[in-house]
């Protein structure tokens, strides 16, 4: 499979793969870890959101307990408590009346393309390689992406001269997406300087941008940076936010959050979080109440902020990055210069570029004869550019599988080198 | 508002009345009733399906609960409870391997139409009055929808009318949507014969059917019919079914159901789901595994079937029928001939047909002068058919409440009887 291919398709490949190889080491899936899943224990802080929703709406608990049960508000209830845990853990300032709660992030993304696309000229800026759950949905919906395949600090001389080529074809940018801290695939950070560059350019040209933020709570070194959200003074980024790896992927909660004024407009921002809202109500009616009262009691809980229960995850991760750094080091050192990866300062993944292709081949050979599933690079990429990289997820895997698992990819690799050229390019 | 304006505005000018009229009896929403509603039970047999699960898949109970904390199978997994429920309680056969998992019905609707209109000649046909969440998808899909403006059994012969009209314009007739049981709005009830015959003829003309039946164990007399869904031997109806009646709407948990040989052919079948599940993955990843597990684990504690579930409030709807019955024929009898309303079998609703419109003007006099809350028809209409019906839903109201909001609304039509035509049909 190569980056022309459809996005659609690579993830039955990694399920395939996933499937026919079960006792393969996988660094293919940015799953969180499992070490600190405690849902018996997170479910039982349901009556804990009752009682705070009861008396909110001056309920009796059985009244609340009743309403929570049933249909609901298209944009959510946990709305005051999102805003409150994204201001101590994000730095976020925003009113509840900015939030929307969405069925995981995935259909924030979806809402978003969905409300913010209108016509076949407007265009969907990435950074490539990019994350397939935005240009899977963008390939769905028939909306053109471009791509910007540079180094992270490049990317506003990147947008620059993507945003006049397109205008030069009568295409209109109409929003860039970006994960700005730890992005999935790459892991790469954008600096504070470029986050706000990127905003005035966005601004002045009435981009959107659509800032997702899944892994900014997992940092393991260096000083945290700004939201893009917490920057913006020009209303042009949009939030999009998860509790699938702050608490668990299972309750499918997300949220996205909207500026004050939209383009420095209140109506403009009304009117879309009014459209994804109608939009919403078709697709989903609303997220499920189940799952926001046991995130808004598990909030309540832990008084609002989610930095208590994500301590032992970074703690892990932390260690995990480091076992996978040392690991590659240690198999890779030999070929200095001809191989070399990424030190991300936080997240779930890394990248590692080979002097060969990684394609979907050489991934499926990996899985099959060294039991070590993957991700080419490729899968996420709109060009070639990323033929010879593959990313690393070190998030759901013991130190130990981390150990075994690069050292499996090293053989692999020892044996590719060793190949002829022409072969091991094809 | 007409049949005319779009779907998108009803739900808000409905909840916007609700808003405003806070203290109205409301005969406008179809929710279920919250007397069984035992949540905090129900969230208690999340560990019976878990230790259904770890012996499934061969896992320690404690793992099993780490794998339904994550993210899942995009096909759901209660896919084999859900086989077994409908087989008890609908008389439906068929394997899991046909079962979608959707986050709620509605979900299952949005994937169905966006899975099976591809071409801008693909049309949409349904009964008119039809529920706005299945014509508000299409509409936001830009997906051409044709009305069947008819009494029920006459559903074919408008079928096969507009069928021959729309081929005469070069278009594909692509599915028809029908609620078989108990319809919403209508509460009417599509016979055995007339079942088969549509079968025949939508399997003669590849048009699939989409049988959406939220309805169909709450039948309060008569026999029941079997759904099209077990009649079809032709392999051309998709079954759309919701636990958010017969548990609760808040886990929204509901699923589809594809033949095992779409149009005589396995392969459509698997084309089919395929390009759901593809969809599905990029819409909202996987239902919540929390709510699955609890659907699941309450199906297991009720031995796979929701009958005796249900019990209690089929009870509780036959009596607000009754009541409801009753009450129209106390109020109104004075104007026989001119007023007049069906009894339905089953379900959440009635209709009430009046001498004059009842439009979102009317709808909006009575909740402000009257205090009591009724959908025009005309918001579920395609055409002008309509502009003379309300819709009653009984299901989430007391007795008490019925009569007296019974006694408004005929305090609200005494008013109008007295009003000169002209203005009474404004």
């Amino acid at each position: 499979m190569q980056g022309s291919s459809s996005r659609l398709d690579v993830m039955n490949f990694l399920n395939e793969m996933s499937g026919n190889f079960p006792n393969a080491i996988s660094f293919a899936s940015g799953r969180p870890t499992e070490q600190f899943f405690a849902l018996a224990h997170w479910m039982a802080q349901f009556p804990l959101f009752a009682r705070h929703f009861a008396a909110a709406h001056s309920l009796s608990e059985e009244a609340a307990v009743n309403v929570l049960s049933q249909y609901g508000r298209t944009n959510g209830i946990i709305d005051d408590l999102i805003a409150a845990q994204v201001g101590l853990d994000e730095g976020i300032a925003c009113g509840r009346e900015q939030i929307i709660v969405t069925a995981g992030c995935q259909e924030a993304i979806e809402l978003c393309l969905r409300a913010l696309f209108e016509s076949e000229r407007d265009v969907l800026l990435v950074r490539s390689p990019a994350y397939i759950g935005i240009t899977g949905v963008a390939e769905l919906h028939g909306i053109e992406v471009a791509g910007l395949s540079c180094a992270v600090d490049d990317t506003l001389a990147f947008l620059r001269a993507a945003v006049e080529r397109l205008e030069g074809e009568g295409k209109r940018p109409r929003a860039l997406y970006l994960v700005p801290d730890f992005d999935n695939p790459t892991g790469a950070v954008l600096s504070r300087a470029a986050r706000l560059e990127l905003i005035a350019f966005c601004s002045e040209k009435s981009i959107t941008v659509l800032e997702d933020n899944p892994y900014g709570m997992f940092r393991y070194e260096g000083e945290p940076i700004a939201p893009m959200f917490a920057l913006d003074q020009a209303g042009c980024v949009v939030y999009l936010g998860t509790y699938s790896k702050t608490i668990c992927p299972a309750l499918r909660v997300g949220f996205a959050i909207f500026p004050k004024q939209l383009g420095g407009s209140a109506e403009r921002t009304q009117a879309l979080m009014h459209k994804i809202s109608q939009i919403k109500s078709l697709l989903t009616c609303n997220t499920s109440q189940v799952s926001q009262a046991i995130v808004g009691g598990l909030l309540l809980s832990e008084n609002g902020s989610l930095k208590r229960l994500v301590e032992g995850s970074v703690d892990l991760y932390r260690h995990n990055r480091d076992t996978m750094l040392a690991c590659l080091e240690e198999t890779f050192k030999k070929w200095e210069g001809r191989i070399s990866w990424n030190r991300p300062q936080g997240g779930f993944f890394l990248t590692l570029s080979l002097p060969f292709k990684f394609l979907g081949g050489e991934a499926a050979s990996c899985a099959r004869d060294y039991g070590v599933l993957a991700m080419p690079l490729s899968f996420f990429a709109l060009d070639e550019e990323q033929d010879y990289c593959l990313r690393l997820a070190f998030s759901n895997v013991t130190p130990e599988r981390i150990e075994e698992g690069i050292g499996r990819l090293g053989r692999f690799v020892e044996q590719r080198m060793a190949t002829p050229a022409e072969r091991a390019a094809d």
